[in-house]
């Protein structure tokens, strides 16, 4: 199988770190399916010199083969490290950091990479490069040719799929219907037996009000919403809801369902980081290529001290390589 | 110090079995602290049958010693247990279970219980029996004479005080101000220093939208009403916030706050359930009187199988008796 990519993200957030502290924790076994990242050797290496690390970045190209103990880093930008400040984007970081992500969707699409980890960006430094996307995950969705994809948010205990996401919270009511539900349920449906290799998914819908409305007693979304979204499956998985919000997280967390379908982002936010704090992993549904990410952001308040956790990062490689995997099959 | 009173709740729910299951765990050093019931003791005594419990319910009367291995039971009601069905609550077992609660109170605000402890009910029962609260709590603020209380949900991992409870979600927005969010954080910081016995509380108060609005961009919320509220707050604990929703649970949980003041039921309850599914606690701030609830319901689908847990009514009695050795000081 070819190596997954790993984007490097805003070179002067935590990425450049987690990516040397990852390469350092690869086992003996993992090295031969090793990565590549995709960033800037520059960065990479004064980090490296600044962490003390033992794996050492060295210029990679397609075809060349990884040797242990290094870090191979696919160019995509040459920054004056000399000019860079740990937390203080700029335009060219902005640029460099769009670039990566560029270099790996194309070499995922046309089957260099198996895989793409994104290791964080900031939005506003991708504004400042002139660079207008919402986020990480609609510029990927565009570089691969998709309008329809969903965040779920993974990890050993725990699955949460969002059907809205970065929304003020007092119009989540409004921009819900059967339809967006539904397409929820059916990507998660599918990703769980294809990326997941779950061939009978469990999948719980949470409620919206408190205690599902009880009867439309707090909030008619459940009737009126829910529960026709939940009509519409047609079969392939095991899909029951609207479960009260309250109590699904516990079910689920302890084996009872397989993934709980979210009506905002806080509600699946909140349990899944209560759980999965240093391990989550944002996976994208619906995207041809497999694309996992770390579920943190760039931590520019952190960056260049040493003390970020790669431990999402690692849990993003292996999720990546195991969805592969699952796809391959 | 007097014995605390436990009301029996609905007497076709889980309350007679858990109550049992309950003293049959006290330990010889609790007995001498037991509470008493205010319940039905026919009720309990076929319960007591069905389930072969150790600790025998007798009649009880104010002043009456408690003999170990008993379960001393105040006389409210005499249901004929014959015509009574596990799960389907009737107008008679409504107007009993009512008449446990009026006593309780009473007792408690003349001082012959050191605090209250309940058992579920359902509306539906209380409604059928003419009696128009929206629940518990509501009847208990009347009965002990004030309008200003808050729900606490308490364990040992996470306190979280709810500034709106039971409402529709899409109109929580409509009903936060800054007068009921600066009201929730003064009653939380006296609860923590009166009850808990924590003399500086540190007390989180979470955002309402993704991320706390990120600068508006989600919401504005946080800085029209949150921030407003906050700044009113005048001393006498550590109050700080808006806090990012989806991360200041896994702080709490972790030492970083003594609790989280919640916009909204579900902010509150979904991380509150996934740490204290079993043994959480509801605490009523704001009454004259001790009162701890279990907090799970009538749960009459399991009700007469002898499978209710009792750890949440365990760790009600025991908070209860802490807060009023607390308030004693």
């Amino acid at each position: 199988m070819k190596p997954a990519a790993i984007t490097m993200g805003c070179p002067v957030g935590i990425g450049p770190e987690i990516i040397l502290r990852f390469f350092d924790s690869l086992t003996a076994a993992e090295v031969a399916s090793a990565p590549v990242v995709i960033g800037d050797l520059g960065v990479l290496q004064r980090t490296a010199s600044l962490l003390g690390s033992i794996s050492q970045p060295v210029a990679w190209h397609l075809g060349k083969k990884i040797m242990p103990g290094t870090v191979p880093v696919l160019e995509l930008s040459q920054l004056n490290v000399d000019r860079l400040r740990w937390g203080q984007p700029t335009k060219e970081t902005g640029i460099a950091m769009a670039a990566y992500i560029r270099r790996a969707a194309a070499g995922a699409l046309n089957g260099e990479f198996s895989a793409v980890v994104t290791c964080p960006i900031s939005k506003k430094a991708l504004h400042e490069a002139g660079i207008f996307y919402p986020g990480h995950t609609e510029m990927l969705a565009e570089l691969t040719g998709v309008c329809r994809f969903r965040m779920m948010l993974a990890g050993t205990r725990l699955r949460v799929v969002l059907v809205t996401i970065h929304e003020p919270l007092a119009k989540v009511s409004g921009l819900l219907n059967a339809e967006n539900i539904h397409d929820c349920i059916e990507m998660t449906a599918e990703a769980l037996r294809q990326d997941f290799g779950i061939d009978s998914p469990r999948i719980a819908v949470a409620g919206f009000n408190p205690h599902s409305g009880e009867q439309g007693m707090f909030g008619r979304e459940e009737i009126e919403i829910i529960e026709p979204a939940l009509r519409q499956h047609k079969g392939g998985a095991e899909v029951s809801g609207p479960w009260p919000p309250d109590t699904v997280f516990h079910k689920a967390a302890n084996g009872g369902f397989d993934a709980v379908v979210c009506m905002y982002h806080d509600q699946g936010l909140i349990p899944f980081k209560l759980l999965h704090f240093q391990d989550g992993v944002n996976v994208t549904l619906g995207l041809p290529i497999v694309r996992t990410s770390v579920d943190h952001g760039t931590a520019y308040d952190i960056a260049g001290q040493g003390i970020a956790d790669a431990a999402s990062l690692r849990a993003a490689w292996r999720m990546a390589m195991d969805i592969a995997h699952n796809r391959e099959r």
